[in-house]
């Protein structure tokens, strides 16, 4: 099979490649569009309570083994000093460059055992690096569901539910047969749900408090039942969310879930990766969408500094992969920050009005979720200056705006109004968008996370609070 | 298990039941909500070539047996005396007091052997017929697959796609490794598909020239993969459509999918059947969505004058189940008659506005299928006097504009301005929509069916534009 680097030769440069790809949308796999309607399942997460079925859209990669905490350590920019047995962690690789690859959300099963899920650029990453740097550490992979079952059935190694929202709480005592015990934010202990003994991870998605729970996907249809009887039991009107508005509860709490991983350039170990990276793998075949075309594909690369991640970063390791990087980075003064872009309604109506008039309309802004790519990149301007990059969109039925996730410059300020670039300049091989011209909308620009709730609850003192 | 008549009794009237229906969106399932993307699926019907994947959204029946002819020559309104081994036919049942059941596409495979294939309530209804009047024929129910199969493997009796669109024929010539014999509208013949001999019916769903192929499901992997290497050798860009745009397909031309079975009234052989009728099923579990409230379910039934499907009536036949009825319809001067309706874009962008704001907004208009219940009934006003019914809705990308199918009263005239209502007056249990407040939007009367293709093209006999 071709390498990532056979398929980056056969084109001008990767960003044409990304640009160009015929994968389609980047879908939360398997579940159900809707079990009610998109309104009411992301209204749920804020006034009512929400089921997450979150067994489908992401890698599984378990690392164990005698060096499984030092190659995590080196491979990730996290401090693990503190990684206890209930504790999780948001862990982050970056490339020696510094360049975000991903990250996932890692939780220690054992002394010598890591679970990690989240999307493939760093589940790829940690294989290869197993490989390249001869450590003593067994991998297992589970990639996430297909994207177009058709009726074929679908298996995966765990079952991964989130419930959330302001009566969560109830169910949890339900489930557990009694009061569940304090968990702290993304802590993890055990609770019970009906007869089954299983580990919860005390998380917050959508900016409401609630917990994460998994097992062996065999238990998943008896976990299911157990939180819907739980939940008729307690009172709770439990939603089940569909996959067409699980993406958007990120817009309300301020994670960005798609950054481009930063491995496109680079020697040595970053050259070795991409002879590495199969042709149909997630960095060959995925796709870039929006207004920003660049030649330089390094110009999507995001460093922790701007996804707010900077606090993770483990100062006092001997050392990790782009640890000095990071160093020069933090003093670099150039780093960019993160925010939220409020569309202007305005003109995000202009956008859909065009969708009733002959001729080429502008792009479609779908809702909820208008991305149409794995990872997104639309310029933000003030004037003809680009000063951003909005990288994740979708429309909160909450918030009754869209809104997107994305990076300023250091001289933009929370309150500007911004021009951001809807579209693209000329067509691609995009599937996934039709034929279009490009609009403007305006975009004002606000804290990340959006959500007030977010804001002045319980999440105050997170990462996600960090950036903006 | 309790009966629909069981259930009856616990509501004040049917009317009040299946507006409460939890059971959610009356979906296209386990096929991908779009492979590309709706706009462009949309479009290939009308401008290169589409496959649609039919086999899971409807039920098959298969009847058999000495008595398969008579039986459903007695049950259906339409002529067979012309029905041999390559024709199909759109089969219409209705009740003995002449309103519409359902209808289905029926395929004689044998003299003694018919396929069905539609929605559930034609197939509950036959199912039913047979056992009441002791016909000698064996019936094969195998129902629509599962809304939310929700990673579990779905499988049918038969696979069924339709290839359709300006293109379709050079995908059709290479997949049969020749050219294809002419085939007549709703006429059946063999033709190859790779190394598969395979039944195909002439149709055209969305308004283009196109071929339904169906087979066991066993080949539909095969089936699939030749015609998607046959439209790549014939440089046809065949788009596959996924389950979003599929719906739509109808609004083009004409047909209407959803009417409501007149079988909640009515003694007798009715009441029977409610009897007969599970509490799960099609009649019992269904929706009614829109802003069309009646005490008397009886408003919400359609007959075939209504839905153009009178020229079908095999009034030569000695007896059937209706005829009498049906006598009496067509002398009564007051039948309906099925029309488009145009939405007007300002209101239709009004309503949409209304997302954007604070407070209850209107009822959201989901693109490209705001339909929310498996049976729609919008009021059409001309001032305070209710003149139509809308019955199926939804926005064309071809056409640029939200459209839906209905029935007016005769005193209505194409090019005439009506006021839909759209929304619902009260707070009902429907899961499927959101809390909102009623909207008004104009609508102008147009033709059935709507796309000028099909006005002009080859369906100009056929039943789809005899109603208006």
């Amino acid at each position: 099979m071709p390498s990532l680097s056979d398929v980056m030769a056969q084109h001008n440069n990767p960003v044409e490649m990304l640009r160009n790809s015929t994968i389609g949308m980047y879908v939360y796999p398997v579940v159900t569009p809707e079990f009610r309607n998109w309104r009411t399942e992301q209204e749920a997460w804020r006034h009512s309570a929400v089921l997450f079925d979150q067994s489908h859209h992401m890698d599984e990669l378990i690392v164990e083994g005698p060096q499984a905490e030092e190659f995590l350590a080196y491979h990730g920019i996290n401090a693990f000093g503190n990684f206890s047995l209930n504790r999780a962690k948001h862990y982050v690789p970056v490339t020696p460059n510094g360049h975000v690859i991903g990250d996932h959300i890692i939780f220690r099963e054992r002394e010598d055992k890591f679970i990690l899920v989240g999307r493939a650029p760093t589940s790829n990453w940690l294989m290869f690096c197993a490989a390249y740097g001869n450590w003593n550490v067994r991998i297992k992979h589970d990639p996430r569901s297909t994207s177009r079952p058709e009726g074929e059935r679908v298996l995966r190694t765990h079952y991964r539910y989130q419930i959330q929202g302001p009566d969560a709480p109830k169910v949890f005592e339900k489930m557990n047969g009694g009061p569940v015990q304090d968990i702290k934010f993304f802590h993890v202990d055990w609770i019970n749900v009906g007869s089954k003994r299983v580990q919860a991870l005390r998380h917050g998605m959508s900016g409401a408090p609630g917990l994460e729970i998994w097992g062996p996907y065999e238990d998943k249809h008896y976990i299911h039942s157990t939180i819907l009887q739980a939940a008729r039991d307690a009172g709770v009107d439990l939603v089940q969310c569909g996959s067409r508005a699980y993406s958007t509860n990120t817009l309300e709490s301020g994670w960005i879930p798609s950054p481009l991983p930063g491995i496109y350039t680079g020697d040595g170990m970053l050259a070795d990766y991409r002879d590495w990276v199969g042709s149909e793998m997630y960095e060959s075949a995925g796709a870039i969408g929006g207004s920003f075309v660049s030649d330089n594909i390094e110009d999507y690369y995001v460093n922790p500094f701007e996804l707010g991640y900077d606090f993770y970063i483990g100062w006092k390791k001997d050392d990790f992969i782009g640890k000095a990087a990071l160093q020069k980075m933090k003093e670099s003064g150039t780093n960019r920050k993160k925010v939220t872009f409020e569309w202007n309604k305005e003109d995000v109506l202009k956008v859909i009005a065009s969708a009733f008039d002959d001729g080429i309309p502008y792009k479609w802004i779908d809702f909820p979720q208008p991305n149409y790519a794995s990872s997104s990149a639309d310029m933000v301007m003030h004037g003809d200056k680009m000063v951003g990059m909005s990288m994740f969109n979708g429309y909160s039925y909450n918030e009754r705006c869209v809104l997107s996730l994305g990076v300023v410059d250091q001289s933009v300020e929370i309150g500007d109004v911004l021009t951001l670039k809807w579209g693209e300049p000329d067509d691609t091989a995009k599937t996934s968008a039709e034929k279009h011209r490009q609009a403007e909308i305006r975009v004002r620009v606000s804290p990340t996370p959006y959500a007030s709730e977010v804001r002045t609850g319980y999440a105050a003192d997170s990462w996600r609070t960090k950036a903006a």
